[in-house]
Order: C-alpha cells, then structure tokens, then sequence
C-alpha cells in the first residue's frame, strides 16, 4: 500500500485525511480515503454510524502515526475497506464524505507527523569521500565501527510541494538526498536478523541542511541543530510505501534533479550500512518506538556540499526514490 | 507548585497520579493527588459525576505534559482544588479515591514524561575549562558564539530513585548534574527578553553518559547518540517546581554528592548561557513546543570526567538543586 498523509479545506476548515495512492503517482494519480472507506464498509455490513465512526477513528485515523500504532489490525480492516471501495466503485460514506480524490485536489502533509523521534544515519561512504576531504579530513575510523547518527527535531517536517524557506539565521541552504525507513514495531535490543521486520514502510527523505551555521556548530562537538532543524527542513513524502509492497530496499535507484538538472543518479544498494544494523544498533539498551523514522543519510552525490554548489531562492529540488516516488519542494528567499 | 508525577499499584494495576507536594520533601513529605481533589472540589460544587470526571481529566489530567498543555486554565483550577482541598481537610473524592499520599508510599515516574523534544545545553564554562584540555583541546570559539545543544532521546527519561544501569556496551559510566526548564508555551521566534515566561518550570537533570562511546561518537561529529541515550539515563526529578514559586533561577546552589561524598559545590550564577539566551536560539525560524525540556549543561565540577572519577555499580548520587530539590540514583551492573 502507498499511503498519503493529506489535508482538504472546505466548510469544516481544514481536515486531516489517509490515503491510499490506487492509480498514478502523488502528483496526478487517483486517491482512496482510507477513513471514509472504512466507515462506508462498516455501515455496508449494518454495524451503527455511532460505532462506524468510533471503529473507524480508532483502527483507521487520520494520523499515520495512529495507523501505525494499530498494527495488523489496522492494516487489515484498510486493506479490507480499500479492496472493497475500489470493487464496489463507492465514491461517498454514507454520510456524503468523499472516498475518492484526485491528487491534484489535495495537499499533502508530511508523510508522518509528529513521529516520536527521527534518527538521521550517514550509511552511504560515497557521500563521507566527498564531503571529508572538502573539510581537510579523513572518514573517521568510527564510522566504520558504528552506525552513527544525530536526531533531528521531528517537530521540524516538511511535506510533498511546500516550500522550503531558507532560516533568517543562514546564507548556504542544501539538500541531503536520502530515503528513511518509518519504524512499525517497538522494542529493546531487536537482534540485526528481525530488525527489517520493524519497519513499517519507507519514505523518501530531503534533509534540507543550512551549511554555514551546521559546520559551525560541529566544531563544538555536540552535531548539528539549527544547522538542520528549521521549519519544514525535514522533508518527508510523498507517500510512505509500505515494506511489504516495496520489497528489497537495497536494490533502489535514486536520482535527483535541480530545476531538471541531474544532480545525484545513485543506488541504496551503495549502502554500507543498512537499516538493520542501524536498527539494532539504536535499539541497544534503548527503546525504538512506532513511528521513529531513520534516515538514511546522503546518498552519494546526493547534496550540494559535494559539488560545490547551494540552492537559491526559485530552485525546484526533486528527489525521485524508484518504487517510492518523487518528493518536489521549491526553496524560497526568507521571510522578511 | 511543587508538581510530582508518580505511580501506586493497587487492584487495577498501576495508575499514574499528578501530585502537588505540600509539606517536606519529595522523600518524606506529604502529597496531594490533584486530579481526585479536582473532582472533589467539582463534586462539592454539585457537578455531576460524569461531567466532573471528565472535566477533571481534560484539565487536570495524571501527565504532567497534558497539565502543561492546558495552561492557565489547568493551573488555576488545579490551585483552586489543592487550596480547597487541604482547607476542608479532605482525604477521599467522592468515589473513595485517596487525595492525600506520603512520599514513602509512591514511586516516582520522570518528572515529565515523553517530553516533545529534550535539548541539552552546555551553559557553565567552568565544565568546558575542566573537560577540554582533557581532551587535548580548547575552548571553541563557537561555543561563545551561540547556545550550543544536542537532543536527547525523550524516551530514554529515568524518574528519582530509579535504578540506572551501566549499558551493556559500555565501560565507563559517568553523571552529569544538571537543571532543566520546562516550556510551558510554544512558540517561534521568540524574543529573548519575553522567553523566560515560557518558562513552565524547573526540576533538576541527572543526564547519565556512558563517556567511552560518547568520546567515540562523537569523533564523527554528528553528537552524541548510544553515549547519552540508553534506558533511564536522562533522569529528570523529582519535583518540578513551577517558575512562579522557584523564583530567580540564576541564584540556585548546586551540590552533588556520590556516597555520600561531595563532588560539586557550584551555582546556577555561573551560566555564562541563560535560559532565555536557549529559548531564544532554539525557536528562531524553528518551533519550541509545550513540554520540551532544555537542559543547562553541567555546572562546573558537576561530573566525573572533570575529576577523573567513574561510577560503579553500588554508587549512590544525589544531586541537590536549591529550591528544588535533591535527585538520587542508584548506579546497577548491566543485567547479564
């Protein structure tokens, strides 16, 4: 399943919806409300609209977040509620709420909202060649050893088509072209050999990064913070494929283009760490919960800092992860 | 207020309280369970059973995080049923639930729960000039550039009196004594001469460090992550004292002792970085929300590394903050 995190305006004021993506891609496809659907399927099967609607809030919200947390059962009353609305042709709940729209109708929000915690990695060597040398050093034998990562403010997303203004505080904006996994199972200490089954689905990732101010603050010690946390800087979309459907994600073309200039033509199979090193790693000693999303770092070629290049106001960046789709954000001059 | 999140056992389980402390200390004095003398203070007010429950719950609720996020409408009637409460000598609410606890009778949770985000500072020079020579190294010049800060995992909170344990993949356990204020207000760019009445309030910050892996981590530079962030090692407690009632929080002795044995004898006077000064930084063109906690960064003197010192299995440490109160862990081997 391809879900989408979006919102409608209308009489209601805004309104938070998930989706599935049935046809085409997050920009012109075709969208089921996976909400609307399920609340259509239960009065179909003449359970009360009070239960419809509560049944419905509780296994299938709005919030990714949510859907995640309600685990298989989840899932399988969406999948049920999906199939059936797409068979049966349903276009309304049976209160009139829309079941289907068009993606051009939408706006999308982050792929996840508010996730618990987001875990940003480094695992491609290609992107530490090119970068290091830039900074007159060498890879540190550490990253060898050790799957590191910073945490990025999960306050600080950004979604599919919003644009991404450069802070007050910087002049040198990038991107950092990455995927993430979104974690769907908690635990302590998940052994390397189950951790791919914790993840929940996959995202495609642009860590947009203020340079100036990220190197200034790593020269103390402590990573990076107002370098890479500002409002929507970490963009997350446009859908979340979920792992079952995405199949091997180590075999994943991913190229990205600067106002249709090939930028990055890369692979997650350039991986040298993978997201089940990195998940039993963080998971040591130490709680990874539902919704956590890790990134996976620059891919190679991935950023500007590797090439010398920043973005400017007007540039259009996308990011297109193959089998999860093309995240496209515009960079705008600061607010005055 | 003296605000203390705890839990009781009893025949449905565990139930978490939000308590006010109002004689003694958060070992020995006596407790008010807030939300039971919220829905006494409602019942003597003649508000049916169920409106008074839920009223109680959506302004009073067991979280501190849900107490703060309701402002000063959960503070004032949570102050109107404390004031009501011991007045009218009240034990039970209407429902035999018990208003009044001794500190001997409850555990301690966090002082605050899943925080949104927890930023940790490095506000006391004098830390700095005892650890990096240490390390071969000056000062920084950013450091008196900007309020530097890595995030802790918000997960990996500990409560007073709860065992920490040494992680399995580390050797050298280390304390660092700190306090931390509690937002009570979002906001984005906020100015530096209104941020202190963002202030929620205080508690203090016992931000345990596995210092081995903290050193290694951090030679990649992206902060410390498995070094800082592993079960309980961020312990926050065992009060948080309301802004209103600490007062001047630059005036606040600080006193650490490890069996018994002093270790610090600073003072929050010594913070060349204020809270106000951290609020400001962090909010600029980013979000701070309700609930975060930002650390202080240790006081001067105020952890092992400085002194060459680790801690063992069997090590008591008790972090004492002026007018908020003293903090104690046990240290534990890893459980094998």
């Amino acid at each position: 399943m391809k879900l989408v995190s979006f919102e409608t305006a209308g009489h209601h004021g805004r309104v938070a919806h998930l989706g599935a993506l049935v046809t085409g891609d997050a920009d012109t496809g075709e969208l089921v409300d996976l909400g609307a659907a399920t609340r259509a399927l239960l009065a179909a099967e003449h359970i009360a609209d009070e239960g419809a609607r509560r049944i419905a809030a509780a296994l299938v919200p709005s919030s990714l977040l949510g859907f995640i947390e309600g685990g298989a059962r989840s899932r399988g009353l969406a999948d049920e509620a999906l199939a059936t609305a797409l068979e049966r042709g349903w276009d309304r709940d049976p209160h009139g709420a829309r079941i289907r729209y068009d993606a051009s109708e939408i706006t999308h929000l982050p792929a996840i909202s508010d996730p618990p915690l987001l875990r940003d990695f480094m695992a491609f060597e290609e992107h530490l060649l090119n970068v290091f040398p830039k900074l007159g050093r060498e890879i540190p034998d550490e990253w060898y050893r050790r799957p590191v990562y910073y945490k990025g403010n999960p306050s600080a997303v950004g979604a599919h088509e919003q644009d991404v203004a450069i802070p007050t505080y910087a002049d040198r904006l990038d991107l950092e072209f990455e995927f993430a996994a979104i974690i769907g199972r908690a635990g302590v200490d998940i052994p390397e050999e189950d951790a791919l089954s914790y993840i929940f689905g996959y995202t495609v990732y642009d860590d947009f990064s203020a340079r100036d101010i990220q190197e200034a603050e790593m020269t103390v010690g402590l990573g990076p913070a107002k370098g890479k946390d500002f409002l929507g800087a970490h963009v997350l979309g446009p859908v979340v494929v979920t792992a079952d459907e995405l199949g091997d994600p180590y075999a994943l073309r991913m190229t990205a283009f600067v106002n249709g200039v090939n930028w990055t033509d890369g692979s997650s199979a350039d991986m040298h760490w993978k997201f089940e090193q990195m998940i039993a790693y963080a998971s040591r000693d130490e709680l990874v919960r539902v919704g956590e999303v890790f990134g996976s770092g620059t891919v190679g070629h991935g950023s500007g800092v590797e090439q010398s290049k920043w973005l400017e106001p007007g540039d259009v960046v996308e990011l297109t992860v193959e089998g999860i789709g093309t995240l496209r954000n515009r960079v705008v001059a600061t607010q005055a």
